[in-house]
């Protein structure tokens, strides 16, 4: 048995298919006719597109037009001079094309890298599936094929690339298992997509496993088992079939309340990182956006986004998700996570540093932008706008008072604007949460961040895996903190919310529900489970369970 | 008018010495005969040593042994294999002396400049002082002297060494005035022993001023007046005058209580780090040790330091402080503060991390060692241990489990342990502060420590500039905290102590002291200034102004 990162729940039972690696060994030539160069170079580049072109149509006659979207970013990176131009600059000192493509390619990788931020990290490996197709036409290999298969398997490779899962003959694909990746990566990404069962992270299943072998293994869990006997055959066949009930008593929750058995309603919504994933939710049937990351908006480009451009993603969300309610954050970049073209300075402690609303206020050009694209898509659905990382009420204050101001002038621009847009905060740091009874006069809702909260509140670094033991939930502290913000907005009327980790988390549920938490905001897969969960609790049950956690002494 | 940082209070008026660094331009040359050179490096390692012995004795002789020891640690640097062998085998390679002599220093300079903390940066100043006397030998120019003065002065220079503040005349030097330095810095704390006024971290006084200029400075605020007018002089005169008064009142305090008008006496202890710093303590009539930082233990050597080591530093300062309480703090290494000998990971954010009690749990080894030989020192005065960066109950019962095996063991190989030992913990993490009231019921005292918790309860790195004025003492969460703290104490009889820079700040005593406050533990220097302001203090009015500070909304 192997155990690996679940990344799409669900029971997979059957034949390895193993998709090979194929080395591309790349060495460094002294080339003479550097115009023929140039041509091989340009020529590879135009086949990769010619084959992107046509995987972008066959994905968005299957998948749909956001699934494509991801070639069509493809597509662009292979017009991006940085890529191409320093290439052909290289090629030009008289290099072969392909030491000096994979020179460039090799530099843009290790600059995304090394930002520490799991999205952008993971969208290297993009950079590396488009390299790989072009080194491939430059050294004359073939292109990998795996679009027409004779029989039902499980894919096992070092990674999956977009083309591998965009062409793959997805009827006979009933699982994935590979050496590398994490929840964000684009395996696991298209594995929820297409609803496949998927382990990462499994470090070396590829040398563990070779084509013909026989693997069970369980997409939550992560764990795996390499030619299962007959008894444990037996035991996956059942947890399938187990499985696949499950999932059909979910879907029968689909159009049902969240409530308890006394009739306490709470709101389960999602989390979400891009217009894209409104499908998702839709799907698992969410009451709302919990919280829509605004992130994804500054990432993997050349300079900020523009208003039209913020405003046509809120937009697109805002409609997709009818009259439900969206809370979008703003925008919570700096610290650990940063952009190219917003150059900070070097942090000993990121986590405790410039980012957020704190960089928002110092720039305000940044943050009018996004605000003026936020109020101007409000009128298309029921938007909730919330700040991050407020530590004190001169900052909430602040961000209020540029608000009204930005407001003000899109209503003398003669632009409309919702009349009924709330206003609400995070609650991540602990400043905040001691505050709270004072901070809720100023807004319509909290919603409590509790990764950051259970960082800053036990001064543990969530990423860091020596003191991975005191990062906790369950803290005392941590516990007693949320308590206070909810029973301190209650007393002023306002609702809140959580959006971080926990308010997904089986076992932490009951507790939030006994606190009295008005909204859940998790991944779209755990929004059914979590509603069956909470159908089947009764509020007063609830409550003496929490009691009995505040207690602990 | 200038500013930098006022190190050493006190007021100076006078005339300008600008001490001239030398340039000491080290070139590259090759030699022939490498056993010259071999001599020639050693002769000028021993003169530099002559040189190092005779101001031992000159500063043992007017300082008293402490001042002394830091001639003692260069004598040992110059003796350091590190320093001495690298260089000869540099220079068997056929390189002259002065470039080898000077590389390998520099080498060693960037190491410790490299580690982040303000103590063993600083110490990179000794080792460029000792190099400086050694290259200046090799090169044949003159070591500087002020030994003798023919007038009073204020020294100006880009750096006072240890050499240059042994040396001087002591007797006509009335104030420092520095280009670099922070408040650990040498000169810094030489100002402080002599009480000589001081203002360091002016960047460039040495080019602003020149030798025979007047210049008027307030060593408090770090306000320097070049060349001033009559109105200036007259200023400063009376400044001069007022100050002077002021501290001959001040001395007026020692043996007095700390006592409100009405009547609630606190203790006003000191924060120290090492053994030598007891004698300003006892100067400025502490009341006891309210911090004694044992990581100076470990600093500047090459491998963790011996029970017996330990032993002797805390027997040192139990005995000197008589039988007044010490509160001695167990090791607060690692995140930001490393050690040579002991390499830690990479952390990203050092102060969320891998530090404290953190690592005490972790290393068995060096907790219990520390703890064998606090517990030994125990019978020679009045003990009180605690632990740093608690967050948890689990934690501090571990950390107590353990001390509970040490003291058996200790017993059992017939050793004698003080019956009364205190036992307490730092409240740094906002969780602690928020269960303190469990915490309560396991210590005999509590030490907020506000560095550290404003730091996280605000998610503000005190360090990070980009972010200071979101770094507030007068945060009212942090404030909160505070009072919870003081209030849970109270209520399981157990008192509370203060050993972060609020404790000593004139603005927030009177509101400490109206949350209940029991202990404020300051610098020396603080102490009996914060004596006079609680003596002209009312706890009931101090009351009022702190329920004022907390509803604050």
């Amino acid at each position: 048995m192997v155990k690996g990162i679940g990344v799409c729940p669900g029971i997979a039972l059957g034949k390895v298919l193993v998709l090979q690696e194929e080395e591309l060994n790349v060495e460094k030539e002294e080339i003479e006719d550097i115009e023929l160069e140039k041509e091989r170079f340009n020529k590879a580049v135009l086949r990769s597109k010619e084959d992107l072109e046509k995987i972008k149509v066959q994905v968005t006659e299957e998948l749909g037009e956001d699934n494509a979207e991801i070639f069509q970013a493809h597509l662009m990176i292979l017009q991006d001079p940085e890529l191409i131009d320093s290439t052909l600059k290289k090629i030009e000192t008289g290099i072969n094309a392909e030491y000096a493509f994979n020179e460039v390619v090799n530099q843009t990788i290790q600059v995304f890298e090394a930002i520490d931020d799991e999205y952008l990290r993971e969208r290297a490996a993009d950079i590396k599936d488009i390299s790989k197709r072009v080194l491939k036409y430059l050294l004359g290999k073939e292109q990998s094929d795996i679009t027409s298969l004779s029989e039902e398997i499980i894919l096992v490779a070092e990674d999956l690339t977009p083309s591998d899962t965009a062409s793959m003959d997805k009827k006979r694909v009933k699982g994935f298992l590979t050496n590398i990746g994490g929840r964000t990566s684009h395996t696991a990404i298209m594995a929820r997509t297409l609803g496949i069962p998927a382990v990462v992270g499994l470090n070396n299943i590829t040398e563990n496993v070779k084509s013909g072998d026989i693997v069970a293994f369980d997409g939550e869990t992560g764990e795996v088992i390499i030619n299962p006997n007959d008894e444990q055959k037996k035991y996956y066949e059942d947890k399938k079939r187990i499985y696949e009930e499950n999932k059909k008593e979910l879907k029968e929750l689909v159009g049902k309340e969240s409530i308890t058995t006394d009739g306490k309603v709470v709101e389960l919504v999602g989390n979400i990182g891009t217009p894209s994933d409104v499908e998702a939710l839709i799907d698992n049937d969410a009451e709302g956006v919990g919280l829509f990351r605004t992130e994804f908006l500054y990432m993997n480009r050349h300079e900020l986004p523009t208003e039209e451009e913020q405003y046509n993603a809120y937009k697109t969300v805002l409609e997709a998700m009818k009259n439900k309610p969206v809370v979008i954050r703003t925008l919570d970049i700096g610290g650990d996570k940063n952009l190219d073209y917003l150059k900070f300075d070097y942090e000993m402690n990121p986590f405790l540093g410039y980012r957020a609303i704190r960089l928002c206020l110092d720039r305000r050009d940044i943050f009018c932008t996004q605000l003026r694209a936020l109020l101007r898509a409000s009128i298309y659905g029921k938007l909730r706008i919330m700040f991050p990382m407020i530590s004190s009420l001169e900052e909430l204050l602040e961000a209020k008072e540029i608000l009204s101001q930005v407001k003000e002038e899109l209503i003398n621009e003669g632009y409309e604007i919702s009349k009924d847009i709330e206003i609400g905060m995070m609650i991540e740091v602990p400043s905040a949460a001691i505050i709270s009874d004072i901070l809720a006069k100023h807004v319509d809702f909290f919603s409590i961040g509790t990764n950051d909260l259970i960082q800053y509140t036990t001064a543990v670094d969530r990423t860091n895996e020596k003191i991975s033991h005191l990062y906790s939930p369950f803290n005392l502290g941590v516990l007693r903190l949320i308590k206070m913000v909810i029973d301190n907005a209650h007393q002023e009327g306002i609702w809140v919310g959580m959006c971080g980790e926990m308010a997904g988390d089986k076992t932490l549920i009951p507790i939030l529900l006994g606190m009295g938490l008005d909204e859940f905001s998790m991944s779209p897969i755990s929004i059914l489970p979590a509603r069956r969960l909470i159908r089947s609790l009764s509020l007063e049950e609830s409550e003496k369970i929490s009691c009995e956690k505040l207690r602990n002494a």
